[in-house]
């Protein structure tokens, strides 16, 4: 597990460099997925269940990236997946140019898919692309069901909604009915997952369409 | 309840217009708690039950920040609590400028304490001073024990940090004692109150720490 110190890219079109990014990736057959939410939502957990339930097929990386603190990385690590820690020298978010260099730094032989961890926030991250085919956010349930109302760009700028923690509903008032209609009404396009990755529910439609995904990359390489 | 539109501050020195929008409030015999946390962390709750164990002394008054959405001014209205949305434009953060904006639109007759309610964010309302004399940071069990070893400036930069949703402890993996030991780590001064908004518990010592603070401003004044 490497730590590299990543700062702001001094690239004027970080959305040029973004879809140079994506395309590279694609010719090598490797689908990059940037995953976006609040700090504490779930996001090492839900990939670590991942990790664990795709057991090498697809063959997963992860790109942690954070403000600090390397814990993410080693809980990658300590769970067997090929993980880099970024720093992100105090950025709320990553651009395309960071992505690249933390990319750079790993080790990608025969991997089919990339977790972008982007770092924990749900405004920033949603105004820069990263060069990722995918944009998944991560919504856990004792946060509320008024996120959308309150982040709406987030949930306009994903292809995936994915609502974890769902084991903690009976303690909490969401209402996964209402934060799907409200998700739904800025992004009708949007596929929404609801998971616990702690007892497994929902995890294997999510994983599902990850696959997909990667089978889509690599027939159009 | 009114709902105003802000942009960033031009002022170049947003630390000079903090102190004298303090100075000016403290002139004022007003205390001004800037709350930062995470999207979903119970700030609006928090407020809440804070409001109605004040009961009108000391008079409270809320100013709340978001991209976009009125809910929580909504709700702190409900609660029958004087409260003036903010939209900040997409901007991640409040900064003096902005906060000085807010509150020209409250009607501040004989109120003694302003809750702002910063942006739902970890990284940015961090590093930018809004005038406030007291800065209040909540995390939620929900998010994690780890907090402090990755968003490590915003708990250098508070005066106090709640821990909410203690009513949720059986069901996660928050470890008090830990958390407690790495925000002392980061700023040896700061003030940790666990509380459940919900049940109640640990809200008196929350509550009589504010109390405190508006007396100390209003012999100051």
């Amino acid at each position: 597990m490497k730590v590299i110190e990543l700062n702001e890219s001094v690239t004027e079109s970080n959305d040029r460099d973004a879809q140079e990014l994506s395309s590279q990736l694609r010719g090598r057959g490797i689908l990059l997925v940037n995953l976006m939410s609040s700090p504490g939502s779930g996001k090492t957990t839900l990939l670590k269940r991942i990790a664990a339930d795709f057991a090498g097929s697809p063959k997963m990386a992860v790109l942690e990236a954070d403000i600090a603190s390397d814990v993410d990385a080693v809980r990658m690590e300590e769970a067997g997946v090929t993980s880099v820690q970024a720093h992100t020298d105090g950025m709320c978010h990553m651009d395309a140019g960071m992505t690249r260099r933390g990319l750079e730094a790993m080790d990608l032989e025969g991997v089919d898919i990339v977790f972008l961890e982007n770092v924990g926030n749900l405004i920033c991250p949603a105004e820069f692309a990263t060069g990722a085919q995918k944009n998944m956010m991560i919504l856990s349930v004792p946060e509320g069901d008024d996120k959308p109302l309150k982040y709406p760009l987030m949930f306009s700028e994903s292809d995936a909604l994915v609502i974890t923690k769902t084991d903690a509903l009976p303690y909490f008032d969401f209402d996964i009915r209402t934060c799907e209609e409200r998700a739904k009404k800025l992004n009708p396009g949007l596929r929404i997952f609801p998971v616990s990755a702690k007892a497994g529910d929902g995890m294997k439609e999510l994983e599902e369409w990850l696959k997909a995904a990667v089978t889509e990359i690599k027939r159009e390489k």
